[in-house]
């Protein structure tokens, strides 16, 4: 047995080894090159995660739009726009497709730091021009000013309880729940100003709020600084939304007679996440008030003419869907009520009824269609003026993708509008010192535009 | 056997269960490592693509110079640049080097952005400012302004055919094929505006073409926007461009007397890959011609002031060769006849010349030469000036790196400069309304500036 | 044997053969996958590389502050700032928390390029904008400007020697080395214009030297560019700073009586890297003297009124440490003492003692308190002014972490103030043109703000 044994041994001590030295060094290789690899990953990972917190810290967005358009007789088409309507200048917009002229543009630059305690900073500013030039060099005419410039805190580490996800903020900005009709080239509600506040505050389990304070500049009246300062709480209830704002402006009184020295202004909407609860897409609907200078009841806080007696309510709804397979619409509707706005007895009544259709034809190509109808009735207390206002719009427009639908962006488009009005509305009228002059009526425009944001 | 075998298994079973129970558990050791670097490279991969795309989405790009000259009185030197002779203000600019005065800036903000089909947008907007002053707070004097703001899809997945790589865009821009004499700071042809138009539609195997309008704002008369719409044509075949411009200005006649309302203008030229074919480099050659408000052959479609009969014609030729191991050249021509531009009868006729040589010591500096000879024979229809130009100019330059040639920028450049002039161009001269004063002749500046682009 | 051999042989062949074969294989397809990570590996590490220098090449960095403030009668607080009192404008600044009322940006666009060579470029500009108004579209009151736009070469392959790590630069900037005390919002020397200069020259072991040239405009008198040219020379020798400045404005007396056409300027500074030697921190003193057009010591070259006998001696100490656990302090002083200022025989004294401090609550809240003592006496030749002014402020304030010490930002603040002041300081008071009104004294601020850089 032992011979045998020592035989065996012999064996496999010849053979393995040949086998087993070939084995362990080809492991030993592999052992090596994962080394290698492992230690290249770690520095691949370290240098990509830097790479992508570097690329993270900035952002750079923006909105803008640029074209031109001309009239039926080759000319500019000078004092078109959603607000060229003599009740343009109390938010009473028509539909924005192929009647804004202007180059405006938004550039936002946001830097964002995290702390090693996990508290976020986010800081935005948003360069913008807004003008009628069709020009390269605007110089004389430019408008490049400063819209936000702020600072918001989140994920606070020292935060708990209510304030867990509480953001605040401070510094010029818009309001973050800001929304719009896009069709209109109108904000339902447009809170933005110097000021500060707190985002988010957990109220209820389906219940968050936000309470700020803007400020405004009315005016400098015998070296009195007239500010307004707008105290807004934003209530989130599902998909209830409540807003309440108290304004005040010392010394307004100073600034013209019967000038408001303070407002109330409330806001009440419903944001479905369906269009109107018959198909996919999404509406929102609601109603606003105000008083004194709360009567200007989209632009909260900046109006400083508003009367004492001064009263506002609009009613708003609008909606999104795809009605086919290459068909989407978004009806708009707008309708207001002022009274005693800029002087007693003033009477401020109108309503807009929008429609946008789209009809995709290829990925990048698809037919844009929009009708405005505009009803008015104005009495700005030493004049009067009552009629309607229609607008049609055809739209040949390009996009990267038709799939991406009405909010998809960059468009190129083309359009051809034709615009009309009641006879008893050709001239000029003015409300608030804005003076719009519509002129005989039945003009076409032919416009060629750019619309982007990301 | 049986035994033996047993014997042998048992050998074998004793001996092997050792090496290999090593070498099974080194394998899964290994095979673990290797999971594991597998999960840890491809979540490495996703992250460096992101932070890739991330940093591709935006683009900071731009020109900039800036930099003070002191006459030999150590006064700042007023009224120096490109355009300072009688015929600066027609586009006979003299060579830049060591005239250019001021603090010029482009800087463009570009956003990307490709859909799931392939399609990709660039948007790019472009701040810009330029001004005299020295001091680090200009709000009173500034400039800045919005010269670019447009969108322009590529690829886009539906087109096909000769549109298969047909660019489209809208909004304001500088046109995609402007190009210039740098050496001048004269873009040879500068079309530019708000607008729309399609790139590289492919009309045959070696010709593309383009095909654009372009608005411009000529003034608002009596509350008629007057606006001139360029329509233009650019075809390349081969090494030669053919463009081809059409204007029009409704009512532009109500501007002024004998205003023109419509223009044509074409340019022919040819871009060489070598140095005129007898070295390496490359070189441009072409003539402009211009016809009522096309008689601008440079800023195409920009002056509403020319008269029916404006008629203006352009030659121009540049190059850009290396002549020994440490020396470039650069030697340029424009020259330029025009007739009846503003008045009936005026009558211009220049010509300039303009070298300008580099000669390199190090990685990081070079000596810079630059002599311009202008001539001049003017006829404002109301008085005469004719006469010639001269500069010399030498410029020690430093850069990252004089390999790179004429055009690696950054520079950082000292410049001393001797201007002198024929007596007969004493004093001060008017073309269009834009008078230029060149004083008794004869004076030395002495330069400090910075140029970049990126 | 041989049989015995054969037997073992013939067991091993059997036996073996299975475990290496399965080993062998393991093997191969480990190896099989750890080539194919290897180049996944060369793949993200290139792309994790590229990415990093996309990255890199752009940097977005800046300041801001934006907020509001109101009087104790709810009106905005006019006037308020750290040069409210009548040295305002002599640069007698007061603590400024609490006290500015406007919304003041900086953006910086930077590009970097690094040339095959190692040779590396740094571009620059800064835009800018301040102004009071809260309101969100400032286009009218708009100071958009272009503060900076400078190139710097670093590492040029081709500098050896003292010149070795030297920086050359061109363009309009601020000067690399100034340096500022920030609670008194004041450059401690602000050295700023168009010009070109070099860094960081080694003229021995612990001595580095920078020279530059800044331009500024004065005025344009009779078409006589009047600019004033700064030759600065600045000494770091261990943690002292020696800088010396010569200035000449040829010409400028044309520009007002007596008005002085050259200056000399000397600042010398200690920078501690302790509070004082006393604790840890650091702290900063220093005295500037000026004659001539060097008499506005810290805005070196920017004033063109001075006359030909200013003379001007300031002396500055500021520190920052932390006494306790949460408790942080930072004291500053700065006094002046002026004469011949802007007249023949005006005279200027006044100190300003500021003492701020940080009580830390949380990770992200402190309550930060200043107060500030000023003392002046004023006579500017035809009126005389002597008192003193306080101010005390209470700012609860948020930030990231409290433990980042007094220059962690972003933060968000409240803050109350009162300020005081003689009754000999009510009313208005006037030197080189600039007008400052107290008022009647004893007034409360309320402030909201957010103060950001990065």
């Amino acid at each position: 047995m032992r011979q045998r044994t020592k035989l065996a041994i012999t064996i496999t001590s010849i053979l393995l080894p040949a086998h087993f030295a070939m084995a362990q060094s080809d492991l030993s290789a592999l052992e090596a090159r994962i080394n290698e690899l492992e230690s290249r990953v770690a520095s691949a990972e370290k240098t990509a995660q830097e790479a992508q917190q570097d690329a993270a810290a900035f952002e750079f967005t923006g909105y803008a739009r640029s074209g031109l358009i001309a009239n039926d007789d080759f000319n500019g088409a000078q004092g078109t726009g959603v607000g060229m309507t003599p009740v343009g200048g109390l938010g009473g917009h028509i539909g924005r497709l192929g009647v804004e002229d202007d180059t405006y543009v938004e550039a936002n630059l946001i830097h964002r730091r995290t702390a090693d305690n996990g508290s976020s900073a986010y800081y935005k500013i948003m360069l913008a021009d807004g003008q009628e030039s069709k020009n390269p060099w605007t110089a004389d005419s430019s408008q490049v000013n400063v819209r936000q410039a702020f600072a918001e805190f989140s994920n606070l580490s020292s935060f708990s309880g209510a304030f867990k996800d509480a953001k605040i903020w401070a510094g010029k900005r818009f309001d973050r729940d800001n929304f719009d009709i896009h069709f209109l080239d109108s904000d339902i509600v447009y809170l933005a100003g110097t000021g500060a506040g707190i985002y988010d505050v957990q109220l209820g389990d389906n219940w968050k709020s936000n309470f700020s304070v803007y400020g405004h500049d009315f005016s400098d009246v015998d070296g009195n600084d007239i500010e307004s300062y707008t105290v807004t709480m934003n209530n989130h209830i599902g998909q209830w939304q409540l807003m309440v704002n108290g304004i005040i402006a010392k010394d307004n009184e100073e600034n013209g007679t019967n000038d408001a020295e303070n407002g109330l202004h409330a806001l009440l909407a419903y944001h479905a996440d369906s269009f109107y609860g018959i198909s996919d897409g999404f509406s929102k609907t609601g109603v606003i008030a105000g008083h004194g200078l709360g009567a200007e009841v989209k632009n909260i806080g900046s109006d400083g003419n508003l009367t004492d007696d001064a009263k506002s309510v609009r009613f708003f709804t609008y909606g999104v869907t795809r009605f086919a397979d290459n068909w989407r619409i978004a009806p708009a509707f707008m309708t207001q009520y002022s009274k005693d706005q800029y002087q007693e007895n003033d009477k401020f009544v109108w309503a807009t009824l929008n429609v946008r259709l789209a009809q995709e034809f290829t990925d990048n190509f698809e037919m844009v269609y929009e009708g405005t109808y505009q009803y008015m009735d104005l009495d700005n207390a030493s004049d009067e003026a009552k009629g309607s206002f229609y607008k049609a719009t055809v739209a040949p427009t390009f996009k990267l993708s038709t799939a991406g639908g009405f909010f998809d962006r960059p468009e190129l488009r083309f359009a051809v509008s034709y615009v009309d009005w009641s006879n008893e509305l050709d001239g000029s009228y003015s409300i608030n010192g804005a003076t719009k002059t519509l002129g005989d009526g039945g003009e076409a425009f032919f416009a060629l535009q750019m619309e982007t944001w990301f």
